[in-house]
C-alpha cells in the first residue's frame, strides 16, 4: 500500500515508476460475480461499519485495481484485461495497424521522446459487415458480457442492502426517466438499443471495466486530464488518471496537446480501467502546425484511426458547428469558447465551406463503428457566459446534433451529446428538455453548467449547482469543473476537489430522481452521525481523509472519536445527545400516553387541513375571478 | 490599510486591539445619497474597470466602515451611528436598563472577565402605545429613514449601470415573486406592511446600516459566529464579524455560549454595521446551569430584555416546538438536531407541559415590539438528514409557525421564519411553497438545505446547491454552512469559503429570479474575460484574492495579466483568441454575405420547426391514445 506516493518529477526520459495505490482508508475493494456468471469480477468498494446492527455499505467504484489491498502495479505491463476473453470470442480481425509517425508525437527530438508503453495488445477491427458496437448487438437482441457486467455494477447489490434498511422505497421526481427497481442485463440491452444509454468500450481497450452512461442509470462524472503546452512525463499523466478515478471519476478525457501525446496516450490506455475520451481535432491541429485553416479530412481521418487503434473509447466530434451558424456568434458577449468549436468555425469561415466534419459525418461513423468508439457530439457553440445561454447559435447546433444522432444510429454507432457550459438556473431545464427532444433521448453530457460568472476561483461550486440540477432533470454524465477553471491548470488538490464536488452533484441528482439505492448511503451516514459512530461517518464520506482531518483539527484525541458529542456544541449543548435521551423517554412512555400526544398533533393537523381546504376553495374562486393568472403572488 | 492583520491571540485579559481593515483589493468604498436625502450615506463597493468603454460596477456592500480606505477603527468607541438622528427624532424613552449580573457572563472569575465595550449608548424603549417597529410604521403608512436607505441600497444605482449595458432587461422565473424594476421607499414600506419583508433594526442598534430581508429584494446570506465552549477574547469575536461581512455576510448570528457572552456581545453590537441575531435560549440555559429542565419563563424573559437592551436585531425563538410534536420525532433517523429544539423538547417532555415559549408568545411579542427586535421563528424540528426531510414533525411545526406569525403581526412585530436543514432536491420546492402558504409570505430564512448527507467536509457545497435552489424559489435569506459543518469549528478560511459559497448561491438565485441588476456583474466579468482584461476579471470576482492567486500559480509573470491567452490552452489553442479573430472577420463581411449565411441557419431552423410540429401532433395523438400518462419516457 502506497497511498501517498507522489509521481516522480522530471521523469520525461525515464520509465514511469509509481502511481497512488491502496484502498481509500476505511474501505476495501471487493469483486462480486453476477448471477450465473461466476467468471466475472465486478468491482465495488465496501465500507464495513463498526456496528453489528448494520450490513456493510457497498459503493460504486470506478477506481480500478489501483485501490486493491497490497496491489502490485506495473505500468509497463498495463492492467489486467477483463474484456480479453470476450473480445477474443468475437473473432475480430487483427491488423498491423497504422504506422506511428513523428508527427503523432509532435516531431519531438529523440532525446525528449517518451517511449510508448511496452504493453503489447493486438490491434482489432471489425471485419466488413461484422457487428462491433454495443448498439449493434443491442439492436440485434444480443446481450453482451459488457451489458451483464454493467447491470450487476449498477445494482450495487442493493437487494441485500435494502434487506436491512428501515425504508425500502425511495421517493423522487424523475421527470420522465424510467429508473428500474433492479437493473437486469436485458434492461441494459434495451436502453442501449433505443439509444438511451451507451457503454463506451473500444474493442481495443481490453483493460476497461465496462460502465453505462444513460439517464436510467446512476449519474456519472467525467474528469479531464492533459499535459497542455508543456509536456509531462508518462507516469505523471497516468497518475492524473489514477488520482481522478480514485476519488470517483467514471470516465476521463485526455485533452493533451503538444508533444509525446501519442506515446503518453498509450500509457494511459493500457493502464485505464475507465473509458478514455479525447478530442481528435486537437491532435489533428498539431499535425498541421497549429493553423486551423490547414486542417483537412485526410489528417483528421488519420487521427481518428490512430486513436481508435490505441483504444480511445469516445471521441468528441464538433460536427454541429456549421458554416451558417458562425455569424450567429458574432454578437455574443463571449463568442465561441469551445476550442474545437472555434477551430472549426475558423476553418469554415476561412474556406467559406461547410464543415468537413459535417460533410464527412458518414465516413466518420464508418470508422468509429469498426472499433466501437462512441460519439460524444461536441457542443462547439456552447455559451461561455450567462449572457449567451440558450441563444440561437447554441440551439441551432443542438438541432444539428439531433440530426447527426440519427445518422450515427443508422450507421450502428453509440452516441452521447455534449452540453453547456454557462447557464443560469432558470434556463437549465430548457437545455435538458430540448436535448431529449432533439436527440431522441441520447445521453446528455454537460460541462457544469455554471450558474453565474462572478466567482472565478470557485467555479467548481458555481457549476456544481447547475450540474446537480441538470443531473436531476435527466443529464447522464457531468463533466467536472475544478476551482482553477478560467484561471489556470488544476493541480492534484484541485482535481480531487473537482471530482468530489461532482460526485456530490451526481449523488444529489440520483437521490432526487428517486434512484432505489442512492439513499442507502445517506441513511448510513445519518445513523452513524446520530449514534456518534465517528469512524463510520468518516469512512462513509465521499472524502474520508478530509472529514477525519477536519474533525481532528478541533478534537484531535482518539477518545473523542467515540465521544458522544462534538466540538461544535460541546457536551452540554449537544442536540443529538439530548434527543437520544428524549427518544428513550418517548419510547418508555405508555402507549396511551404517546397516542394521546400524537392525537393532539394529529387533531391540530386535521383542523388545519380543514382550514386549508376552505382557504383553497376560496382561493380557487378568487383565482378564476382574476382570469386564472398563474403568476399571482402566493399571498393574494 | 491593514488587510492582513490577524487578531491577537490570548487577548482575554487585554483590551481588543485590531481587526481587518482596508478595501478589498481592486474595489473602493463609496457612499451615495438617495434622491432628496443628501444627508444619507448609503454604502456601496465600486469596481473601476481598466477600460474606458464601460462604467464602474457598483456592488452591494455589507462590510461597513471597515473597508474604507485609510479608515481608523477604534473598537472602544464603536462604529459611527447612521441611525442616531433618526432614533433621537422618534422620542423613545431612555431607560436605566436592566442591571448586569454575574450570571450574564457565566459567573466568570474577575481575572478572566472581559470588560464590556466602553462605547456608551442610551438604552431606548418604546413608551406605552408608541409605535416602535418598522412593521408598525409601515402599516400606518409611514416611510421611515430605514426604508429610504434600504430602497437606495437595493437599487445598486442600476439606472446608471443599465444605461451602458447591451441588454437592459433581465429574464427569469420568479415563481410568483414581485421584484420591481426599481425599488422605491414606498415599495419597501408596502412590502414590510404586508409582512413580506423585514428590516431587522433594534432601536438600540444605532450603528446599523439598514438592510431588508424579503423575497422581492436581493437574496441575503447570514454567517454564524460564536465562541462555543472555550471563551475567546473580544477582539477575536469582533474580528469574526468583520471577516464575515468583509466577504459578504448580510447579517451575523452570534451563537456564543459559555462565559463572557454578555460583555463580548456588547463589543460585537457596538461594532456591527449589520443586523445581529441571537438564540436567547442558549444564554437562558447557561443561567440555569445547563439543565434544560430548569428553564422557566422568568429566566427567558430576563434574557430577552438583556439582549434587546444591548441592541440585538433578531431573536430565534423556537416557539413552534410543541409538546404534542415531540413524539413525532421519536422514529426519525436523526431525531431533533436543532439545539434550541432539543432543549425545548426536553423541557416539554420532562414537565409534560406545553412549551412556555408557545404559551407566553403574546408576552414575548410585547417585549420584542418595544425594541423592534424581529422574530426569526426557529425550526426546532427541522430535519437533520435526508431521511427525515418534509416529515410530519417538521411540517407540524411549520404550521404552528404560521399561526404564530399572525400573532406577531397582530402585536406589531416583524417576523421571518427559519427553515431546513437537510432536504433532497426534489423536496425543496415543497418547503418553500408550504412556508409561503402557511406563513402568509413572511420571509423564509433557511439553513442550506443540504441536498445529500454523504459529504462531510464539503457541506458548504452540498448545501450551496440547495441554497441556490430555495433562493430561486423564493427564500429571502440563506444561512451559510462551512466546510467544517458536522465535524468541527470553522476557522478563518472556512468562514470565508462558507460566505463566498453562499454569495454564489444568493447571486445565482437573483439571476434566475430575473433580478433587474443581477446580470450586470456577470456580464462585466464575461466581457473582461473575453477581452483578456485579467485585472478586471479578478477585481469583479467574489473573491479577487483567490482568483488572482490561482492565475499566478500557473502564469506568475505580470506580462501574462495582459496576455491574450491563458495557461489552460496556451497561445495557440485559445478559443477566445480565435473567436475574436472570427468576430472581426464576420463583422468585415458584406451585409449580403452575412445575411445569406444567417438565412441558411434560419431556413434550417424553420424546416426543423415544421418537422417538430408534425412530430408534436403525432406525439400528441399517441399520448391521448395511451391514456394521457404524463410520465411516459420522452422518446416514446
Amino acid at each position: 500500500m502506497n497511498v501517498h506516493a507522489k509521481p516522480q518529477k522530471n521523469s520525461v526520459k525515464t520509465a514511469p515508476e509509481t502511481v497512488t495505490t491502496g484502498p481509500i482508508i476505511g474501505s476495501r475493494k471487493i469483486y462480486v460475480a453476477p448471477p450465473e456468471h461466476p467468471e466475472m469480477r465486478v468491482p465495488f468498494r465496501e465500507v464495513q461499519l463498526t456496528t453489528d446492527a448494520e450490513p456493510p455499505v457497498r459503493i460504486y467504484d470506478p477506481s480500478g485495481p489501483f485501490t486493491e489491498t497490497d496491489v502490485k502495479i506495473d505500468l509497463n505491463q498495463g492492467l489486467p484485461q477483463p474484456r480479453r476473453a470476450w473480445l477474443d470470442a468475437l473473432g475480430f480481425e487483427t491488423v498491423p495497424g497504422r504506422i506511428v509517425t513523428a508527427a503523432d508525437n509532435g516531431h519531438i527530438s529523440a532525446d525528449q521522446l517518451v517511449p510508448a508503453c511496452p504493453a503489447e495488445r493486438p490491434i482489432l477491427e471489425a471485419r466488413p459487415g461484422q457487428m462491433a458496437t454495443q448498439y449493434e448487438f443491442a439492436r440485434a437482441g444480443i446481450i453482451t458480457p459488457e451489458m451483464i457486467y454493467v447491470a450487476h455494477r449498477e445494482n450495487l447489490g442493493r437487494a441485500a442492502m435494502l434487506e436491512g434498511a428501515r425504508e425500502r422505497h425511495a421517493d423522487g421526481e424523475s421527470f420522465g426517466a424510467s429508473v428500474p427497481e433492479f437493473v437486469t442485463p436485458e434492461f441494459v440491452r434495451s436502453e442501449i438499443a433505443r439509444g438511451r444509454a451507451i457503454i463506451p468500450a473500444n474493442i481495443n481497450h481490453p483493460e476497461l471495466e465496462p460502465m453505462a452512461i444513460g439517464r436510467n442509470f446512476l449519474v456519472k462524472i467525467n474528469a479531464n486530464i492533459g499535459n497542455s503546452a508543456v509536456t509531462s512525463g508518462a507516469a505523471e499523466e497516468v497518475e492524473k488518471l489514477v488520482w481522478a478515478i480514485r476519488w470517483g471519476a467514471d470516465t476521463v478525457m485526455d485533452l493533451s496537446t503538444g508533444r509525446n501525446i501519442h506515446n503518453i496516450r498509450s500509457w494511459i490506455l493500457r493502464n485505464s480501467p475507465v473509458p478514455i475520451g479525447t478530442v481528435p481535432i486537437y491532435q489533428a491541429l498539431e499535425k498541421v502546425g497549429g493553423d486551423p485553416i490547414k486542417l483537412d479530412w485526410e489528417v483528421f481521418k488519420d487521427t481518428l484511426i490512430e486513436q481508435a487503434e490505441q483504444g480511445v473509447d469516445y471521441f468528441t466530434i464538433h460536427a454541429g458547428v456549421r458554416l451558417p451558424y458562425v455569424p450567429l456568434t458574432a454578437s455574443r458577449v463571449t463568442g465561441i469558447v469551445s476550442r474545437g468549436g472555434s477551430i472549426m468555425a475558423r476553418w469554415c469561415l476561412a474556406h467559406h465551406k461547410e464543415s468537413f466534419l459535417y460533410e464527412r459525418f458518414d465516413e466518420i461513423c464508418d470508422i468509429m463503428r469498426k472499433y466501437d468508439v462512441s460519439f460524444s457530439l461536441g457542443d462547439g457553440l456552447r455559451p461561455g457566459s450567462i449572457a449567451d445561454a440558450n441563444d440561437r447559435a447554441q440551439f441551432a447546433e443542438l438541432e444539428t446534433l439531433g440530426e447527426l444522432t440519427k445518422v450515427a444510429w443508422d450507421k450502428g454507432c453509440q452516441v452521447m451529446i455534449e452540453g453547456p457550459g454557462h447557464v443560469p438556473m432558470h434556463k437549465i431545464k430548457e437545455n435538458m428538455d430540448k436535448q431529449l427532444r432533439e436527440c431522441g433521448e441520447a445521453p446528455f453530457y454537460t460541462l457544469g453548467p455554471l450558474t453565474t460568472d462572478i466567482a472565478p476561483g470557485y467555479d467548481h461550486i458555481t457549476s456544481g449547482i447547475g450540474a446537480a440540477m441538470i443531473g436531476w432533470f435527466g443529464c447522464a454524465m457531468l463533466c467536472y469543473v475544478t476551482p482553477k477553471e478560467h484561471l489556470g491548470l488544476p493541480d492534484r488538490d484541485d482535481v480531487k476537489v473537482g471530482v468530489i464536488t461532482y460526485r456530490i452533484a451526481a449523488h444529489a441528482a440520483d437521490l432526487a430522481k428517486g434512484h432505489p439505492a442512492a439513499k442507502i448511503r445517506d441513511d448510513a451516514v445519518s445513523r452513524a452521525r446520530f449514534d456518534f459512530r465517528w469512524e463510520d461517518q468518516f469512512n462513509l464520506a465521499l472524502d474520508p481523509d478530509t472529514a477525519r482531518s477536519f474533525h481532528d483539527e478541533t478534537l484531535p484525541k482518539d477518545a473523542h472519536k467515540v465521544a458522544h458529542f462534538c466540538s461544535m456544541c460541546g457536551p452540554k449543548f449537544c442536540s443529538m445527545k439530548i434527543t437520544q435521551d428524549l427518544r428513550a423517554e418517548v419510547l418508555a412512555m405508555g402507549d396511551n400516553e404517546r397516542a394521546a400526544l400524537e392525537a393532539m398533533a394529529g387533531d391540530q393537523a386535521a383542523a388545519q387541513i380543514e382550514q386549508q381546504k376552505l382557504g383553497m376553495a376560496a382561493k380557487s374562486e378568487e383565482f378564476l375571478k382574476k382570469g386564472g393568472n398563474l403568476y399571482l403572488p402566493a399571498a393574494e
